[in-house]
């Protein structure tokens, strides 16, 4: 994976690169000489993006800088300041009804100065240069399941496509979101719109709570389809949100003229779970079993686009499948049904439809039909288009 | 608004103007001399184009010329005889009950003459010659919802248009229902085919019961879809019947070789209402606020119509759009949510959707993003192809 | 109908004719002396192509060729043992659990020996070359629904088409299943791709327990549609399966390269019923009724194919029907309700609709519109485009 820095003040599209926020240390000293909000204890309880301060001020000036949860009174939330000279800390509201009258000192040993957006990027050379687009974000790792679970499973799943026999190219990036994502695809938009035929942004996916799923904007897409077509057969139960409810990366990647088949595979989505966004969202939430699952789902997508390809039957009418062994050659009640799945493979295999439409059209899982893809590629009963 | 008097005898298409039908009185005297039946009373009591007469026949003979609703014992109900000379009279039920066996004077002072159809015309030019057709009819003003609200709401409608600015042309017609409305296709259809882009049948308006919607034959023009996305949004509950079931001036705007994209919004609609063709329907019936709301539904519509431009989102990726003042700085769970309606429309502006497609996509009535639409043509972030 | 011999050999696709089998007699002698599995008393005692057989053999020997059906203890199996020299005998399972331990003498007198595949073909032509296939098979009609029945409907339908005044052409076939489709898509394939513009496989047709659908595999070919409309209007209800459940020769006429549009309408499909392959097949459960419905369906669904011409309604708005005594000249409510079927033909009548889409689309079945086609015809108000 090669690391990129991209220079504070660099313009991409609408977007300019940011000053970079150096933060050291930060806390509040209350009346009573009690230090609370330490940054080193928790880094939450500092709005981010906070420009330095060191000031002592009064109860009534602090109260607009705090920041808390009444109905979550034990959670501390993450706030953000991007884009305006501000400051604040977060802390349990239970701590911020305790706070008397009186005057605090509130200190934040922060630095916003011109630096660099760093981004990690791995591209992985398949057969052909048609690519698939992996794309996670790493701008607020503190968070568990939305965000580190992200990079978690992309990083895994990096591991494991490096020794696929890939026939597709792979592009995998680790970007700060939002403006990770506008200034990579300013810098490669061109190359990605050609090559990329399916893609999906890895966020919130280490939880064992629920299964969702966000579509791209086209939303019929071949991620989309793949998608559907494996969280329909491997998991119970998914939701399935409406594009307008997306809110990450993909609202860069499927912009009118952007326009990348982008979807998003999840756990349980950002936004709809209460411990989004606040520490709650910890490794009580997110557990190996979450993420062991997601990876599980994310390889057996990437697994139904490598072996999508169309197939042609080489001959006409049905085979004599007994000359091959593929049939019983005594006929009762039911002995039509072996090899069932086999001869409706073949009755689709026109050519014009790939594995995945002959898996819908059948009502079977696509890796039910790999077996019987080798064996029948095996007696040259049928062709495959790669 | 322009008046037109058509010949009788004047050819349309499988049609010709019939003779004028002029009414002075009628009325029926009884064996007891009583003068019932009274057309100075009320007009439904004489068949529509009835042939003069003035004899005195039986009971008997009688009989076959009277009219009355026996499940509706008050009401007279609304009858006519056109393309044959013939004779009637219609009169409560109770009434007709109460007739005793003896010699009945029946008078008809009529006349059938060489005279002529009568229609209005009104053309409201816009920017584009594009039009959209409103039609009414005027052949029975007797009956209040079917038919008089639809010249009523028509004639607010077009007031309203001669001040709205209007993008495209409106043709707004007052016309004897059927032989109006071939009459007029005859003279104008080849222009009409070539400019017509919608267009409603505006005829029972004015009642508070429901509300119905009669698609074109095509069922998908413009025209529907506008219609159904105004009622979906701005009434509780409307019925959509099948083409099948029209009964207007659309049998002739959508017959084969035609073909013009017209549709019809009524609240309840003819021949489905126990009121419909008989003396109860009468202003019991219609009201101010059912023809107030039939005429700001008609509104919406036609705002909807004209709006309904193409939209291009004009730069790559999201826009910043904290720097235009578009959204808040501080970013806390569901900051996102203010603005989302403006970031879903331009999510969408890809230039092949117009306005209406994007509010159907995004689920919500086009008029919530008219203001949108105004905020980001103001800072150049779309382009409207009118 | 011609009949025609194909010698054993002969190479069809993937397939080559095998030899035919003769079999004079059959049965078992039990170590008490009986004779029981008596070919003569019922030819399903013998596994079909069973190879010539005359042996003394224990009991343990003998049970791996005997079948019976544990849950059906009184029924004999229907088994075959195609393409690999085998024998067997089919029992009742109460009659196989009485065996008692000894020596058993089998006894088949068969042949397979070098002859010919045999079956029948009927083409009647019609005013066009267009065709419908009309498929039945004739290998096993020792059982009733599955199979006889079809031959049966088959022969009566085709009695019926040579004195229908035929618009099309038919090719009626009674083959051997499977090996017969194969062998005659060989010899005519090029010619039917070209002419067939439906198709049904005539098999289960005839118990009274159900009604089946089988559709084409690519699901709407003008015989999916016909066969669906017919059902859905002339049963009370049917049942539709999947093209995956497929079993007869719809297998190679569905077949990729072949593609001919062939569905299949019955009665209990087979495989679905208890009695199926068993010797309860047998005319307890076929009826007169049950083949007369089916004949009665399929006449209809040939009917239904013949009338769907395109209509062109000839006249510009609608026509003025009481000019020509099509509608009565007193108007009242309700009164133009008569006259509504043709008024709704004529509106759908633009010359591109046939007229099953027109039926489809005012929810009439076809039938109830010959007698409107034939008015209009007559009134020179519609043109037909056969």
């Amino acid at each position: 994976m090669s690391l990129h820095e991209v220079p504070t003040g660099t313009k991409c599209f609408d977007w300019v690169v940011p000053k970079e926020w150096v933060i050291r240390d930060a806390y509040i000293k209350t009346p009573s000489g009690e230090t609370i909000a330490r940054f080193c204890e928790n880094n939450l309880h500092v709005v981010n993006y906070s420009a330095p301060i060191n000031r002592t001020i009064s109860m009534k000036e602090l109260q607009p800088h705090l920041h808390s949860l009444p109905h979550q009174p034990d959670a501390i939330p993450y706030v953000t300041c991007y884009y305006k000279e501000s400051w604040g800390f977060c802390i349990t509201d239970r701590l911020r009804k305790r706070l008397s009258e009186g005057t605090y000192q509130v200190y934040i040993d922060s630095e916003l100065k011109s630096g660099s957006l760093s981004y990690g990027e791995l591209y992985l050379p398949g057969k052909t240069i048609k690519e698939i687009l992996i794309s996670t974000y790493v701008c607020h790792p503190s968070l568990a399941n939305n965000e580190l679970s992200g990079p978690c499973v992309t990083a895994e799943l990096a591991a494991w496509l490096q020794k696929y026999e890939r026939q597709y190219s792979y592009r995998v990036i680790f970007i700060p979101e939002t403006i990770g994502s506008i200034y990579y695809l300013s810098r490669h938009l061109k190359k990605m719109k050609k090559n990329t035929i399916a893609g999906y942004v890895v966020t919130c996916v280490g939880d064992e709570r629920a299964w969702s799923y966000l579509p791209s904007r086209d939303g019929n897409t071949l991620s989309d389809r793949v998608a559907r077509h494996v969280l329909q057969h491997a998991v119970s139960h998914y939701k399935e949100y409406p594009f307008t409810e997306r809110g990450s990366d993909e609202r860069q990647y499927c912009s009118p003229g952007v326009d990348l088949p982008i979807a998003s595979i999840m756990r349980s989505k950002y936004d709809t779970y209460p411990e989004y966004h606040t520490s709650y969202d910890n490794l009580s939430f997110v557990t190996s079993r979450g993420l062991g699952e997601s990876l599980f789902i994310y390889k057996k997508i990437l697994e139904v686009i490598e072996s999508n390809t169309r197939i042609s039957y080489r001959v006409l009418c049905e085979p004599k499948m007994s000359d091959r062994g593929l049939r019983e050659t005594t006929g009762k009640r039911g002995s039509a049904n072996s090899g069932r799945v086999m001869m409706n493979l073949l009755a689709y295999a026109d050519g014009n439809n790939t594995l995945l439409n002959i898996a819908e059209k059948i009502g079977e899982p696509v890796w039910n039909l790999y077996h019987s893809v080798k064996i029948l590629e095996k007696y040259k009963l049928i062709k495959i288009k790669k």
